[in-house]
């Protein structure tokens, strides 16, 4: 009987779902599971504990055989102290989560912001050279960026935290105590405080089709909103690559044609913004791609 | 007699003047001149050329005695390819810069953006570790980054390019195309489009402080407009240090007060700024620091 060469444990812990997976030595998942994720300290150590037990389980290794564990977490990480702060939407505070589960488990434990976990996957899934700028289009809006496979962590855990850009003096309100954060148009929670309390995609997409007003605002919003993002993106950081993912990718066409027509609009009005050719920097992250958990994972080579 | 360690050459070709130096082996400043830009493909070679022999003369070397010259010039620059493009204020339009002047001194040469080349060199002169952006306050404004020494140079040469972000839609037209770009309000070019054809910095101080209403709205302007661009650097780079250089620094006090009293003042209206620590980041470029053409010099690490 050989032994299995050793493999990396990733895991995206979101507000309300944990996705965890193998990634084997040639970096190919070779497990995957998804649920619920509890709330608190003591919730998300549990999650990851369970995580890691069934992923073992399910890939028939047993923890000897796995070499490191890497989360991806909302909220503001330090890197080199494994700390979370402020994940408000799982429940957390404060917490050293990566020194109490390595001390549970006994494998090294290192931890990123979800976005950049999700922008070092992207990178590695979509074999993107160069630098990478990933636009998460969620519950809230926020970028990672890889460059040569290497994230950008920053100083002080809040590199890409653009949703709280003030974009336009005369916006909405924003909870941060700001006006017109790019986050009060161009966010999962933008929708549900000022269009509908329900929020739902499908919902804003057929109403807006059928021309409801309110409706054809949020999403016009939605667009513009995103489309400054990824303009202020390639303005600063001049990726190779400008990835869209995140929950509201799904809407599919009238969202991201819709992106692509406002830069190609603010192009054609300006030559200086024609030539950064910024709607052809653009892919999006495939569905279903575990994007955030493999960046997790691989978050060991750095 | 020994044969001196090799040195590096560095040069900062800028719309009138190009200041150059070599940088000997423990990147010490071993020499430095100063002369004027002369104009064109032609006018830039023949600076470059005229720079080299008159720094190997002050320094006592031969060109065996150097390993490397590096450009920082204004413009769209690849770095790969040694090119430089749009840098219409030195009068080129597109030139292969880097390989046209190797042709004629036999010499490595290396070229960067001269805000990425004073990035570079201002985290070495001022020895700042970690992450590193360089904010320019001069005609234009812009910024460099630096990380871990390395700098960022981007997909295509337009890293960092953040005086045509739009920050006001209802702001002043902009020769790019755009409405309210940052560099209408906060550079010396809009000093000059929009307060005065003369646009000079102790006369902007002067007035403003009688109270000229035109004065003490420019450099409101100004102040302000400088402060977005630090909260944007904040938020998509998190950097360790944030450098504020340019000409405009030589403004002084009422600049450099005002943007940390504006920062903190945004700051109190939002617990999320605060916790930031925006104007804990800045430091000041030190008045004559050669830090462009030091980073040219040191290009050659990277
Ligand atoms: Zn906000
Ligand atoms: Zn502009």
């Amino acid at each position: 009987m050989t032994t299995p060469r050793p493999a990396h444990i990733g895991m995206d812990i979101g507000g309300t779902k944990t996705e965890a997976l193998v990634l084997d030595a040639d970096g190919q998942v070779e497990a995957r599971i998804s649920f619920p994720t509890e709330q608190g300290d003591e919730g998300v150590l549990g999650t990851a504990e369970r995580a890691i037990a069934a992923l073992c389980e399910r890939s028939g290794r047993t923890l000897v055989d796995v070499s490191s564990v890497g989360i991806g977490i909302p909220g503001q990480v330090d890197h080199e102290l494994g700390t979370v702060r402020h994940a408000y939407n799982i429940g957390i505070d404060e917490l050293d989560l990566a020194a109490r589960l390595q001390e549970r488990i006994g494998l090294p434990v290192s931890l990123d912001n979800d976005v950049t976990a999700a922008a070092i996957g992207a990178a590695h899934l979509m074999e993107l050279p160069g630098t990478t700028a990933y636009l998460n289009l969620g519950t809230g809006i926020a970028a990672g960026f890889v460059i040569d496979d290497q994230p950008l962590r920053g100083a002080h855990g809040i590199t890409g935290e653009i949703g709280h850009l003030a974009i336009d003096p005369l916006g909405r309100p924003c909870p941060c105590g700001q006006t017109g954060c790019l986050e009060t148009v161009a966010s999962g929670s933008a929708l549900k405080s000022f269009w509908h309390p329900d929020g739902d995609g499908r919902v804003l997409l057929a109403d807006a089709a059928a021309g409801d007003p309110a409706a054809v605002e949020a999403l016009s919003l939605l667009v513009t909103g995103a489309a400054a993002g990824i303009r202020l993106l390639v303005m600063t950081f001049d990726p190779h690559t400008l990835v869209i993912g995140g929950g509201l990718r799904m809407l599919g066409a009238p969202l991201l044609d819709g992106i692509r027509d406002t830069l190609d609009g603010w192009a054609d009005a300006s030559p200086f913004l024609a030539s950064l050719g910024m709607s052809d920097r653009i892919r999006i992250l495939p569905d279903g791609s575990p994007a955030a958990a493999v960046g997790a994972a691989l978050s060991y080579r750095s």
